[in-house]
């Protein structure tokens, strides 16, 4: 689908573009994320743009010299959908980081792709609000990669992913026209819903340099609830009991006791020692405090110990062991992370299933999910010289997958298929589906310089 | 891009399908919708299909004879999205009426095109699961209108429309080969979100034949507010002070007085001699009395009277005031459903460039809204022997459009273009949104049968 530049194209395009890096460190950033993935070249150059005119600016050249271009915001994806290889130019949108506007009244914020997820809680929280997507990378990703990957978290169990807050975007196009998506009202169904397709097609069919965020206003109350099991069974069916007694959680995390050590190892907590199993649960709103209640009667016959805090320190520090879960294990070797979703109420056998990929394949897997959207992340760990894209981690992986799909699943709940998940994508969405999207790709970038070889 | 059938395509495609009428009375059914819309002509043939296999067979041939097809749920659109003119054929897949399955646990049914929304919640309801978007017309519109329209609803201000709600589709693409779309979990990033982009594409991209429907636990509580207010906007201040109290109602509806006195007519009831406007509110959940309490506070300041109930039967009587208003106009004349979508702390000032149209127009405007999304419908009422789509009428809607973009808003909030709102859409989304999407029109549909003429 790409046509390989020039050199001679990449040299024009970068002598009319400002705040270029030749630099090989800078470079070599660009061919990385928080994956794990070693890319075996490095990008051509960077481009730093700080304006929506330099991305115009870019795209445009790129276009006319058929430059493959791969956009990047704060680099922490998770499945290399921003890894960029020698051949191609990294756009490096990181520099696009201010708040435009915040309207208190509407509950809306006007942001910058490279705008951070945690900041732009920092500035709504004056006001009584916040932005409900929220990756456990919140205080490292940016807005733009949050877009890309159509990102979830912790709090879209109550209130939704990224499609659900982002209300409009402006995107630059492959040949550097500027698309509006969405609108700024609630609702809206003009036309076919390009926003949601623009959601979540990581970095493929245009690069967005604005958005219209929805916040949301802060809860009045949030009540939380730390209880510890057996094993991981136990608490994989305490969460399926949490959503059987129809409440709604905010947050519904398990962590499972490999993972509570690393976390342990890595802050000083002593989560291990209470538990083979770990679920994190909060309630909030008018409600919060009667939602507890039953939450605490509908895990209780499954846990060995439930305690519950209003107390918002206390509360900080049970949501830092489930946010640290990445980095700590991250300590222990190199990290594939899965993020495969199954049914609700399938949970428990995920958790089983797992188990037994482990030991067919011998590789150490760590378990933490979204329980409350079954959305799991399984973790293969490696040593830091083992590779994750062969051998039997590429195997686990591949294993997950196809345990996703009996349970009723899929191969990505919110990091996205990127590089390291395509061999799958087509098992999953079907060759008609597959087919309609190239067609829509080619509809958006028909020479297809935008993002080659990612997403679908 | 619609290239016109030959005759003997028609009759080559209908021999080969079952269950099709010549009857003029049928076809003229094909024509009209709930919109007021009147046709020049009526549609050459209905097909009834009872199966996917019947739409397969239906657009296999549609594609080889390259004839003009438009789908048809149960005929209760507001825009003229389902009206069929001479020279096209009608897939009507009301008969495709049945409830696959149910899933409590998971909280997720299987429902055929053809099943009216109200039928999901009546068969839901015995397991403590509702289907939340909720038409003014759930008890005669389908599921099937209700994907292609993104349909919202009055529960949509806290459940969200349509796109929310539906989690899976299986479509009938125009050349007769079966799409899948979404997928089964609550989250899911694999490819671009081809079910959205169905979702609200008015059966021009494809006809839905299944749908995997996302259901939610019904809310223990449900606490309801009934004010009245001495005008129109002081209704609309009132509920613009209820978003800014934070809180988050399940229903926000607004009423004029006008309507308030056609329903009371239909009706029997006085809600008119109570007052010129009036806001219907409930708060649900754990916490719905003390929102209830927030609510009354927030609004008590406009109003002329405030009552508040948790008795399940005068809520239902409230309720159904919104929910007859449009047949009660209906009653009046020939209604124009207007659908105007506003920033929310605006919509006083909707309510009051609505008024001023009316004054410039000569041309009766009543006014309900969905006020927590800021949806407005304004409905233009004229005689029965005028004319909805020109003169004073269309001149009328089309200051509503004006209005709406002056005051951050859209042209459609949950209705749809259909026919009747298309001299608005490329100003409202763009000449390059509007290109893409014609693109993205002919991905799917490269002979342009399905639909033409409707949405885009």
């Amino acid at each position: 689908m790409t046509t390989l530049p020039s050199d001679s194209g990449v040299t024009a395009l970068l002598a009319a573009c400002r705040n270029v890096s030749t630099d090989p460190a800078d470079r070599a950033r660009g061919g990385v994320d928080r994956s794990g993935y070693v890319p075996a070249s490095i990008p051509d150059r960077i481009i730093y743009a700080e304006s929506t005119d330099d991305v115009v600016q870019a795209l445009r050249l790129a276009t006319h010299y058929r430059v493959p271009i791969v956009p990047r915001g704060a680099g922490t994806g998770l499945a290399g959908g921003s890894c960029a290889t020698a051949g191609s130019v990294v756009l490096d949108v990181s520099r696009m980081d201010k708040i435009l506007s915040i309207d208190p009244v509407e509950q809306q914020a006007v942001v910058q792709p490279g705008v951070l997820n945690a900041e732009v809680n920092a500035a709504t929280a004056p006001y009584g609000l916040f932005y409900a997507p929220d990756p456990a990378s919140t205080a490292i990703c940016s807005i733009g990669g949050n877009v890309a990957t159509n990102a979830g978290g912790m709090w879209c169990a109550k209130y939704g992913v990224t499609r659900e807050s982002v209300l409009s975007l402006q995107v630059v196009l492959a040949d550097g026209r500027i698309l509006k998506t969405g609108r700024n009202t609630i609702k809206g169904v003009s036309g076919y819903d390009l926003n949601a397709l623009i959601i979540g097609s990581e970095g493929t069919l245009g690069v967005v340099v604005e958005a219209t965020l929805r916040l949301r206003p802060q809860p009045l109350h949030t009540a939380t609830v730390a209880a510890y099991f057996a094993d991981a069974p136990a608490a994989a069916r305490a969460a399926s009991a949490i959503i059987d007694a129809r409440i709604q959680p905010s947050i519904l995390e398990f962590i499972d006791g490999g993972t509570l050590a690393a976390v342990d190892a890595m802050m000083g907590t002593d989560h291990a020692r209470r538990g083979n199993a770990f679920l994190l649960a909060q309630t909030d709103g008018y409600g919060a405090l009667l939602e507890q209640q039953v939450l605490i009667e509908a895990i209780t016959p499954y846990a060995t110990s439930v305690e519950h805090t209003d107390d918002a320190g206390r509360a900080a520090e049970l949501v830092a062991a489930r946010r640290n879960a990445i980095p700590a294990l991250q300590l222990l070797g190199r990290v594939s992370i899965g993020d495969i979703g199954v049914s609700r109420k399938r949970l428990a056998e995920a958790v089983q299933g797992l188990a037994e990929i482990s030991t067919r394949t011998g590789v150490k897997i760590f378990v933490i999910a979204h329980a409350a959207d079954g959305n799991l992340h399984p973790m293969v760990v490696v040593g830091n010289d083992e590779s994750i894209t062969e051998g039997p981690a590429k195997v686990a992986l591949g294993e997950m997958f196809h345990l996703a799909q009996r349970l009723g699943g899929t191969l990505t709940g919110e990091h996205g298929i990127g590089l390291l998940k395509q061999d799958w994508l087509e098992e999953e969405v079907g060759a008609l589906s597959l087919e309609l999207q190239h067609k829509i790709k080619a509809v958006f970038d028909p020479l297809g310089i935008l993002n080659p070889g990612k997403g679908i």
